[in-house]
Formats: structure tokens, sequence, C-alpha cells
């Protein structure tokens, strides 16, 4: 098969997590030839990323030793991984992107932690997050300019991945944590339906929002590590039949977007079109607008009491960042306006079907544009909040560059529980955009 | 006021919360007192109730003496409260009922934890849970009769509330872990509508049936807890205006429950319709039994991800009774019976609300009858599954007894998001059956 060797001049850190199991299983190479070629390539670019916030060289490639030792397979046999910092490791300490738990160290792992090693998966190390996954930046600088913000929550999660560091790694979304670092990091971000991956051991933000986010270098890497943390035997992705009906969903936030961001989804639309999608305008109903003072309040209310630990022993250790946005914002509302907030949202998921009931996806922006100058702050989330809040699946693909020649993505939105016929739209459309 | 000493012979350990709250804040006593008569009362019962798996005696005294100093208050100020040992504390060790994890020493703090004493109350210590708040029972014996359960999977906290040690206690409940034990041990119990109190802390069971459950010995302290739970201001029990509807549903269970409870529960009715509520039978619709297999496939589904770590790590430590049933049934439940099973659950729930359209509440069996005898198993948790598949709010009210003189429960269950309407009626019900 000679999968490893396709191309002379692909190296090892930067296969696939699909191409290195097989590589593996056609006996091409080691678990341990692609850890030690991804911590080259990390001492490499390292310096310049900063995706890791714990990372042990011996301890990386004493896993792969193990694995190849153990005559173990497993659907994701020596591939390394990387683990956003909010979740809890056994063996690799877990600080939440806060000084209140320098060294903290768990007992217990987190179940996608502990079904990615399941499938035969190498924890490379955790990756870099925003001060409990909210806005306060953690150290990581995005992969193809250091001047310029990776996106968060997830930052070093997408980083990692963007600059070959590793081909997956797990984040979370609560707003646009997983979807926004992917698109300005130039990979495949992945947002599941609600409720389906297990956020055990994950360190709560909103519970209600919360989810999980995937983040690799294909589509099918995207499907097959969704399988895994499912617990379930992979599937390929399967193949969409007939003619793809696309909904292009410039949303209420579109004015947010920037014109060139604007033209090239304009563009990519037609071009689908050209190709033979079916491609039509859909409109959100107005009244979805309320769903960012819905995400708001639910996001707020239910963070300020999940760290209200922290907010009563270790209230300076917060960032200012965290207590003057989402804390106070959330210790002043009211039961009340939580409980009409989550109607709101409840509602709109309801008259989201019919919605999109013509459409097999919707197109929309995964961020206003190319990552932002500057390491204070993390970018635009709005283009993913309304998605977050309506808990359908939503997919990023790296498809475009804007204007200084960065990476920017396109998001496609499927229907709640459809979550493998938006990998198989995902994969038409990212053919014909590229 | 002279609340603590109404009657001469009420000691302080078996005042309620909101009797030690009004105590302490008239000057009538001090934290420390009451957490010195808890103690008391401990010492003489703990050998044959069990119900605590830490408690250090000089600790609660500490935390005591402090906030009767700080010169503190807050809804809950000087109230003992236990924890179920599946929630993370800061300083006390969190061992989730299994050996695995003796000694764990968490650095986090659960939200229910944090929120109970930033509203002044005072962590007592840990109760016992059964193997990670599932069947494997805990040492912990029924304060009525050591030779019968407590019930599970909230067995020390069930068991300490009921037999005076502390007035307040958390549970969980996935199937019926705290209406169960609740009616066994003669006290309040409070299943909340799913996804109003956080579980931040809270180790998983299954993520999308998961609540917290409170335990109390009357329905004033349940509000009172819940709203300190929700990190809101405690509003009083609302009255119930107008003549209280409740349907009589005895489900399709109710051959299950012993006859003897039956007839309790058919007297109940008729002396709340002589009263001058309006009760009416209410049946649920037939389709509604495939709840029992739809929550077996979520919960054994999510239960065996959640649990890889342990699973893949520690298999020899896990009880036989774990590893045969939740387990093993979850390993072997494919994706697509799991997605069928939350369908079903989602439709009941929908089809929920006409059902009980016409009702304020539902009167229904907490369980088969008294709590049985043996210490190797929990008892059937059947007449709670139904409910809490729904994600309804319950509250079990100890108003019966059984044939051998130990107390069963009355189970009302209120309209999703109507907890405090719940309550309302609750108490209208209590006084009426009492």
């Amino acid at each position: 098969m000679n999968l490893a060797l396709k191309k002379a001049s692909t190296r090892l850190n930067e296969l696939t997590a699909t191409e290195i199991v097989a590589a593996i299983e056609a006996g091409e190479t080691t678990c341990e030839a692609v850890v030690r070629a991804c911590l080259e390539h990390i001492q490499l670019r390292e310096p310049q990323v900063q995706a890791w916030q714990y990372l042990d060289r011996e301890q990386a490639i004493g896993q792969a030793i193990a694995l190849d030792k153990s005559g173990r397979r497993g659907p994701l046999f020596g591939v390394p991984f990387g683990i956003k910092d909010i979740i809890d490791t056994v063996d690799m300490p877990t600080e939440y992107g806060s000084p209140i738990y320098k060294g903290n160290q768990p007992r217990n792992e987190a179940a996608c932690v502990a079904l990615g090693r399941k499938a035969g998966g190498l924890l490379m190390g955790k990756t870099v997050t925003t001060e409990f996954a909210n806005r306060f930046p953690g150290k990581t600088m995005n992969p193809f300019d250091p001047a310029r913000t990776p996106g968060g929550s997830s930052s070093g999660s997408a980083a990692a991945v963007g600059s070959h560091m590793v081909p997956l790694a797990i984040g979370t979304q609560t707003t646009g944590s997983t979807i926004r670092p992917a698109s300005f990091c130039g990979v495949f971000g992945f947002r599941p339906t609600w409720g389906d991956l297990r956020c055990s051991g994950v360190r709560e933000a909103a519970g209600s929002l919360d989810t999980l986010g995937l983040i690799a270098r294909s589509i099918d890497d995207i499907a097959l590590y969704r399988d895994v943390l499912l617990g379930v035997n992979p599937q390929p992705v399967p193949a969409h039949a007939g003619a793809l009906r696309v909904g292009f969903c410039r949303t209420h936030v579109w004015p947010q977007v920037e014109p060139h961001t604007q033209k090239l989804l304009e563009d990519a639309a037609q071009k689908l079109a050209r190709a033979g999608f079916e491609v039509r305008d859909v409109e959100l109903p107005a009244h979805f607008e309320r769903l960012m003072d819905a995400h708001l309040a639910i996001s707020s209310f239910e963070f300020s009491r999940n760290f209200t630990y922290e907010i009563e022993n270790h209230w300076d250790e917060i960032s200012t960042t965290l207590r003057e946005n989402r804390l106070k914002s959330g210790l002043e509302c009211s039961f009340e306006r939580y409980s009409e907030a989550r109607a709101i949202a409840a509602q709109c998921r309801r008259e989201f079907a019919p919605v999109v009931e013509n459409h097999d996806v919707l197109l929309t922006a995964s961020a206003t544009g190319e990552a932002p100058v500057g390491l204070n702050a993390t970018g635009n989330a709005n283009n993913c909040l309304i998605w977050t809040t309506l808990h359908v699946p939503s997919v990023t693909m790296p498809v475009f560059k804007g204007p200084h020649g960065l990476p920017v993505g396109a998001q496609i939105i499927g229907k709640a529980n459809g979550d493998r016929a938006l990998f198989a739209a995902a994969r038409r459309i990212y053919s014909a955009l590229t």
C-alpha cells in the first residue's frame, strides 16, 4: 500500500489519523516512528506556536514503544492526539487554564481520553485552553502568524493540528470554541449534536450548551474520531446519494462578517451551484436573533454557578476578563431570565427543523474572517453561537484564504442527530470547493 | 421566637434546616451547638446506620466555630449537610463508592457543594453511595431496621437525614436513586426537572438522565435547598390557589407494587377526594412502557462510555454486579439502539404534557413498599424510572407506614419546569394525608 510514503515529501507528522492507522497496519511504520516525527516537528514549531500546556517527550515515546510492543490494534492505533487542558487525564496534569489549578493531577480520566486510548490512540499531551474555556487567552499563537490569535477557547488543540504537530485533538464548544479556532488555524473542526459525546471528566462551562469539539485535518478523520468517542465500531463516511441541497444562510450576524469573507462565501455558493448542487438562500426566522441574548443568559447563569468554589475562594486568581463579563452577568441573571432564555432556545430548536427540512445542510461563515491580529482576545464567536444554541452539528472546513493569505473556514450546519449525513455533505462540498 | 425550643423534647439535631436558620438568626443557638448535637447523635446511631463514608468530628466543629465567628449570614446559615460520595469536595476525600478511588482527594469542588457553603451551610461529611451510584451497595443499613436496605444509590444521604444526623443531604438520581431511598428511610426526597441544578463536579453516571437529588425532613427545606443550589435568593413555597387537581396514576408497573402499598395509595386518593381535592384516575399511554427499555439502553450505553478508564484499567476492582449488568449491556448496546431509545424518550416527553394538562400533579407509588430485608440489593426502582426518563420533577413524602411499621412514601409528579408548583401541591397533600 505504501501509504505513509505516498509522496516522498510527506513526513509522518503530516499524515492524517486514517493514514497513520493504515500505514502502521501495513507495517510501513510504527507508532514510535510517528510519535518521534511529531515530537521533532513540535520541537521545531513550538517556540512560535506554544500549543502545549503539558508535553513530556519521554512519556510520549514510552507510550509509543509500549503500544508497538503490545500487539494490540484498534481503530486509532498509533495515532497521537492532543487534549484540551480542561479535560481530566490520569497521567498528566490538568490545569483548566487557571493558576488556581497549577499542578492539579486528577485521579479520574475523562471518558473521551479513555475512549481514545481504548481505540489505540496515544495521548501526546495537554493543549492550551483559555482560562476555564472562556475568553482570557493562554499563551498560544496562530501557527500561520504569531502576531495573531489562534482563536479560542480550544486554542492549543486547533494550533497543534494546524501546525502538523498531531493529527487529532479534542476541544470543547460552549459558544464558538472549536469552530472558530479551527477556522483560524486552517483545519477541520466539528461540533457534534449536543448530548452525543460524553463530557464526563470535562470541566463544565455551561452544561446545557457544552459539547466536545473535534479537530483534524480531514473529514474522514473527524468521522473516525467521532465513532471512537461514541465507543462504537467506526464506519466510513457514507456517500451522499443524489443532488446535495445546500441552503446558503447568511444569518442576522452577516453584517459582522468581513466583506472579503462575505465574497468568499458568495462565490463558494455560486461555485457549488455551478457544480450541480441545489443551492438556495435560507433565512432564519427573525426572532432567532433572540438566541444571542438567550445564549448569554444560559451560558453566564450556568457558568457562574459552576465556578462557585473559585468565585468564593480564589476571586483574585480569576482574570478580570472572566470576572467582569461572564461571571458578573451570570451572578446578576435571575432564574426567571435564565428560564425564559432556555424556553426561547427550546422553541427555536423545535422551529429549526422545518427551516432546514428541504435542505441537506446550511452553508454559512465559520468566523468573521482571518484570525485577527493580537493575542489578547480570541475573536468574534457570533457565527457559531446560533448553531451551538440550536444543539445542531456543524463542521468548519479549511477552504478559503483571506486577504493576508491566512486560512478562513466555511461552516456547514446539519440537522440534530444528522452528524453522519453532515460528514457526507462536507466531503462533497470540500471536494467541490478545493 | 424560641424556635429551637418549641418543644422541650426537640433536640437541635431534630430541627429542620429552616428551623436551624431561624433559631441561629434569633440568637437562640449557634452553628457550633447544632453541629455538636448532630455529631453526638451520629456517634450514637452510626454503628447501626453506617451512613457516612467520611466524617471528621474535629473538622466539622472547626467549620462550625469559624462560621459562628465569621459574622456571615446566609439562607442556609449554620445548617449541616451531607454530600453523596460521588460528588467532589476539596477538603474531604471522594471515593465514588469504589476501591479504585480509595483516598482520592479532588482539587475541584462540585457546584452543589460550593453553593451550599456559599449560602452558609456546613459540609458535615460524605455520605455512603453504592459503587459509582449504581447498584452494588455500600455499608449503610436502614435506620429503621438494620436488617433492611436503606435503598440506593443515595443510601447514606437518605439514612443520615432519616436518622436525624443532619437535616439536609444531596444525592443523585439516574433511575430511582433519590426517591426510593428517601421512601425507605422516611424522609422527603426531591428529584428536580432534569437540567435545572448543575451537576458540575458530580461523577456522571448517565448524563442525559442524571440529576441531583435533595433529601430533607420538610417540603420547606426541599424548596429552600433547591433555591440555594440554583444560586438564587430563596422564596417561600407558594400557596396553591383553588382546588388541587390530582391525577392518580398507577402506571404499568402497578402489579409490582405490594398489595399493602397499593391499598395505602388507593386509600390516600380517596382521602384526598374527601378532603376536597379533585382526584381522577390517569393512565399513561400504553407505549410509555417502552420507557423501561429506553431507560436501560440510554443509561447503560452512557454509563459504559463514562467508565471506560475504569473498565480498561481496573476491571478486577469493579463489582460483578456492575460488570454483569450495567456495563455488559452498555458495551453490547449499538449506537442505533441507543439513538432509538433517546428518540422514544424524547417523544414520550412531548406526549406527557397533554397527559397531565388537566392535573396539577400525579400521585403514584415511590417504591413497591417498605425497604426489603437484606443488604445485598437496594430495591426495585421501577416506580421512579418512568418519571426520571420523562425529565419531570418528583417528590416523595413520608406519609405511610407499611405492614412492619416501616416508612413508605407517596410520590407526586410535577410538570417539567414546574418544580415550585410541585412543592405547593406537596405541602397541601402532605397536610391532608398526615
